[in-house]
């Protein structure tokens, strides 16, 4: 059995957690704390990042980049009822397309938005520095550049029908991914951004989304709206 | 004619003008200062950010990881003298370990080095904030960070003939591209990292590199050691 190492909000991880839901891989989770850099989890991934998927040999596949290109080439054909999902579907542009946008929310939005969230809000707590508390500054850069991403995402979402064209791909999960993170923490200003609200509602009620969403932190429980597909 | 939009400094614009050449693909260069936010340039990339890969039919490809990706899509099967470089060679998990690398420098090492001294060294002045000037404490820590990441290529240099196994790849190409940028600052240690001197010293033979290291910033030359094949 396929197995994910990964820390449950990291947007990453959840990116290729829906990736191996939609292309309908079994696989088991594995919880880790990257920041405690255990020496085993380290001698998976001298990156000290998740997430990592091992293999059935054992053998591992390093970060989201590499899982989600890997299991795009392992992927079948899809059947005429186009199950399971192509995560990089059309030609060599549209892929081009779906690359950019996960280019953009792996990188762009979690540099500007995600990461600082979690550094701020999350890991302190997790790692025991009971002295840190969220430093209301980079709160509200973070909160700013948010609102710039929902434009984005609405802009994408009011043109098309998926972020990167006619077919749902890795595009969609990516970002989805890191909103799903954000709205488990009561980030997400969904009322002001109809179409990002309308697309993470198709997005959320996909059979890939249900575990996600049964998730907890514990001690930290999300929102009601969080698992609502009618929020 | 392709065009790259790039930046002449940014690490992974050096990664696709490397790419480019390896592949023997003919382009001219662009250059554009993303930090200005031009309207025209926005228009290309929404993300404000280089390279981009104008086609020839004028439509783009955006960012570094879009780019790598359909270039190696559309490289021709390698002749038998092995030209052009395969940049993404081997099987599905060579693939695997050659795009964990990528990851590592476009990511990691771009977050803990090379975006940092860019921030502090370069680009407030190209800017024009001529009352900015580079904080001790970050470009200690860039230093400190540029040692651990020197210390992971002399290891991986010390046990394979390239950085992703026996055959160059895009690895090689996208940390000499991130070496190469520090270098051309003088802020690579070399001296103290054999291995990662030695292939460094390979990779910068060959020539996809020449063009990239006659390339200047007006008013900022670069070290001697810096074109020195034999530094």
């Amino acid at each position: 059995m396929l197995k994910l190492i990964q820390f449950r909000l990291c947007p990453l991880s959840r990116s290729v957690r829906l990736t191996l839901a939609e292309l309908e891989l079994a696989f088991d989770l594995v919880e880790e704390r990257p920041w405690e850099y255990r020496a085993e989890f380290l001698s998976l991934n001298p990156a000290g990042e998740v997430p990592i998927l091992q293999l059935e040999d054992g053998s591992v596949v390093c970060g989201s980049y590499a899982i989600t290109e890997y299991l795009a080439e392992g992927a079948k054909p899809p059947s005429p009822e186009v199950r399971p999902m192509q995560v990089l579907p059309g030609g060599r542009e549209d892929r081009a397309e779906v690359r950019r946008l996960v280019d953009w929310f792996h990188g762009k939005f979690s540099r500007e938005v995600t990461r600082e969230v979690l550094a701020e809000k999350i890991i302190p707590r997790l790692a025991g520095r009971t002295e840190h508390s969220p430093d209301p500054e980079v709160l509200r850069a973070m909160r700013a550049n948010l609102r710039y991403h929902l434009g984005y995402i609405s802009f994408l979402a009011h043109q098309r029908r998926w972020l990167a064209g006619d077919e749902p791909s890795l595009a969609d999960l990516a970002a989805a991914a890191h909103l799903s993170t954000l709205d488990y923490l009561g980030e997400v200003p969904w009322e002001q951004f109809g179409p990002a609200k309308a697309w993470y509602a198709r997005v959320k009620s996909r059979p890939s989304f249900r575990p996600l969403l049964a998730d907890r932190m514990p001690g930290q429980p999300p929102p009601l709206h969080y698992t609502d597909l009618d929020f």
